[in-house]
């Protein structure tokens, strides 16, 4: 059995997204509250590596849940890639009596921490931060919902423009591997096609839709792309394909790029991030380890992190549907 | 055997909420991708009864999905409440030939669709749009994320003053009989104390955690307050008591009103007005009646409207505990 | 002559606004530009009464340009308005080697700072910091532009509201001395009535103009009443005025209170902030004193204190008219 | 002299910005105080060569001044750079018997609108609406105030990731000819440098500063690109110069595109149109053609169009040194 836990390091990894001040908010006061001490790690595992450690306690993160950002800052680590790397790591933690720790970030974060956990029997406990709500084990990822408003807010400003001046308009958003975000902003803002990886819709189609959008009325137009899409062509590439094959388009692009990541988090964001926070520290309390706090049927659930790095949360079929329904 | 409905009738009623043009929206369009016409009845069940009906296209609807309010209006009808009334209604129906009937609005709404079913027999769907998430059946209302968000807004921007004068503020919320608004926004907001109508925390108590927030090292507080909590006392007579109480104290009050009605919708709430949209006319379209759309588990799914009017979402007990250790 | 000033206080005094944090960051980075120190006090005068003193740094103010309220906080201080006081004041300046002031505040602020300057010598130079605009010897406050915006899009979100449910609203907005926000907001928000404490529209007229708007068309009406609006009623009797002289609205009070003071600077705020941070230390460099740095004709000027705290920037008379042309 | 004008025709043209639909709607609404005619013209010239002409009335622009876009929708029209697509034009104003014309837009609007006036001795009055605030004549064009609230809010949100990355992240902003909204939302969102057309800072003082900052401690940094950056490199060439050259440097580029053109107008840019609407209809009324209107010094003015097309507003050199000194 795990002796008690007096002292917790957390820290973020990976890309930053709003919500993960809130996080550590919740992780630092949830020990506050347990009286127990929390530690913040700079810089992630490599702030593990060069022992960055800062003391943290309730009065610490005031301020902080509206901020978007971590204040802990975030890193990749070649170093902790390495055996060598982790063990100074590991001998950090000791030397500071860090006893557990709470990871917040996505897929690599997680794997770094399961790594970490099977060579020194750390307890871990990981809290998915990223926009792209691409693991699996959680129905919302931190961050996500902030990014899809600010999508949503940034291709409505678009949409002034496009039906003052009758465009077409590509509009590019994140989503590497995971069309979540171009699939519920496209929605939201009400965008006529939505390319996404997890569907190959076919450059011919694209071209139908567009040509019924025209035929039906419709004077100016909104695609959303999301990057990872597989059509085989970037948001560019689009653009010169459709208006060579529908010259009476006056097509622009626009790439949203970094600002989807940044910005206050949502109500939504900041109240997931207070419950991952709490029940993160209360896991590694009960004595548990090598879970992923999650959200689930809009409960607070537990994932073992192997299973959260293996899966990826499915796009909603049905979602596309409606979408379909909606650009009729 | 029900007829094969050709034609449905939409209308608001009740409070507006964001989301309720997103709504409308998705009501026609997904007549139009059925190809089925759609009436707009203006001014909810008052309309229905002066017969103040328009005929709605897919294109009618554009430009809509994020305005806030509803742009077929809503009312109150104390006509609607008698037969004469009712009959009235149902003539016009059958005049402009509506088979049926898309209802969005809250408790007194669905009331209202419930005895005119009952009476005539006529298909109606309701589709919950409010912000106080005051209705059982659906874990979401529409428009209760967007007003999640504008309150944390608003709060955030008071803390600003709050904590460059070391002030108390207790900031009145929207919510006569649920604290969903009031619980939520308060955690988003990192809100030291919130009083809602399901628990009365006690005066004595607010003053103890008054008392110990000034002791943790807390400059400033923040105390949110549904309308409709249970302590006995107004903001405002709060505000004399803890003053009273606790003379160290500079004590403000601000009541945030209907601007927690309005704005341009969430992500979220466009989403989900899209998908309650389509599912409450596909759910005509199958022959049933008497339901309400409802989001339960992340699935949109049908309630019986009279259990949908019985109940109430019930609140979160474990996000009581979470805004109590995050005041820590 | 003033001998070389090496070290440079600065403080906020009075009502918070937003871009007070923008303008210590200039007078810090100025100071340090300049190779001067620079120190920060904290609750405007009452922190220089107690010696609550920071060194301040170009790297101690990086990340505040965008936050609202002052991160020096504000303060009255009554023990300042005795000799007593502002001699203890003086002595902890001159015990910590503070050669010159820099006030950001409003007309109490300013008042505060000729007095010492009388009674030490002790150089100061004041920036005007309020959301009223109610200052002599400056087009705009520090404040003033973000509070426009933040008053204009809470009113943006009431008419969703009003205009749905065909709704006369009273909004009281900020403004006991002057109505530059309520006239601004109310031209800014289409708002039909602006009552301010520089015009007395009368009772009848008011009726006389909510009656034409009626006539004209016009389901939903909102009127800004200014706080300190000379009509001899406030805004919830103005509402039962209304109710009891047109029984035919349906009338609704919004008080916007704290909200206004808060939040994010616009853009417009924070360069006024930067380009008057750097003015009024380069003033004191120059061995000036006992200016206000303001905007004139958009260049940054300087105003003796004494002229800025007598009088009161006037109301825009034709921007009275453009506001009835708008709402007729 | 000319007859009295009894019917205004309103058009916008070129690329659209926030406050064109205030600015229409205070064209519309001024024609209606006066009781005179007001028509509004689709599509900029090209509507006015095809006759796509719309009667409208004060209640026709309601719910308008919040509007990103213009709703009368803008276009470039090759036909009107021709004799043969002018005298149509001049045909149908004068079959819908329009008197003069108020033509909202940029330099290519106004240069438009003095060929037509010198040729068929057409009154017309301009408005300077563009984001780019490069028209002479004017302190402040229709849209720039919006627009650089836009980008500021851009610029937080890719900050919160450039801090939590310890990045240096160059953004791209609109302005081809001008660079008042990167000097300007530079200086509002703390940018460490701004490059724009109207001076060449070269690629080394580039770097220098950039090393400046580095060794001053800042971990990130922010550089603004106006498009029309005279440095010799695009925004893309400019990443891969610095990674070259300082390969410590985590370098991103981000492109704002579109986005910088919509949204709802600021508090500023309603007032400016109100007024600009205002001064536009009563200077036709009083008999006077070929001005552009604009704000100098806080005040309504004329400006004949010959001479806004020649100018170009000055970017304030004193603003260069406020963001030297800030980036200290």
């Amino acid at each position: 059995m795990m002796e008690k836990i007096k002292k917790i390091g957390v820290m973020t990894s990976g890309g930053d997204s709003p919500g993960m001040n809130a996080a550590i908010r919740a992780v630092v006061r949830t020990c506050s509250y347990h009286e127990i001490e929390c530690i913040g790690i700079y810089h992630g595992y490599q702030g593990m590596i060069s022992g960055d450690f800062i003391d943290l306690n309730a009065r610490s993160v005031k301020g902080i849940i509206n901020k978007g950002g971590t204040f802990l800052k975030s890193a990749r680590s070649k170093e902790f890639m390495t055996k060598e790397g982790r063990q100074k790591a590991y001998n950090n933690l000791k030397a500071a009596n860090i006893d557990a720790l709470v990871t917040i970030g996505g897929d690599g974060t997680f794997t770094g921490a399961i790594v970490f956990n099977k060579e020194f029997g750390f307890p871990v406990i990981g809290i998915p931060g990223t926009i792209d709500n691409d693991i699996a084990g959680t129905s919302h990822t931190l961050g996500y919902d902030t990014a899809l408003n600010t999508v949503v807010d940034a291709i409505d400003k678009i949409r002034d423009t496009a039906s003052s001046h009758d465009r077409l308009f590509f509009i590019e958003v994140m989503g590497r591997d995971a069309g979540h975000i171009a699939l519920n902003a496209g929605v939201g803002a009400g965008a006529e096609e939505i390319l996404i990886p997890e569907e190959n819709l076919g450059l011919e189609r694209l071209l139908e839709s567009l040509n019924r959008s025209k035929q039906s009325g419709k004077a100016s137009s909104i695609v959303i792309v999301a990057e990872g899409d597989k059509s085989g062509k970037n948001v560019f590439e689009l653009k010169d394909y459709v208006e060579k094959n529908m010259p009476e388009y006056d097509v622009r692009v626009s790439v949203l790029g970094h600002l989807q990541r940044g910005g206050s988090p949502s109500c939504f964001d900041r109240v997931l991030a207070s419950r991952m926070g709490v029940k993160a520290v209360e896991t590694l309390l009960d004595g548990k380890s090598n879970y992923m706090v999650g959200l689930l049927n809009d409960q607070i659930t537990l994932t073992p992190l192997e299973q959260a790095i293996k899966g990826q949360s499915k796009i909603d079929k049905e979602l596309i549907r409606v979408s379909d329904i909606m650009s009729v």
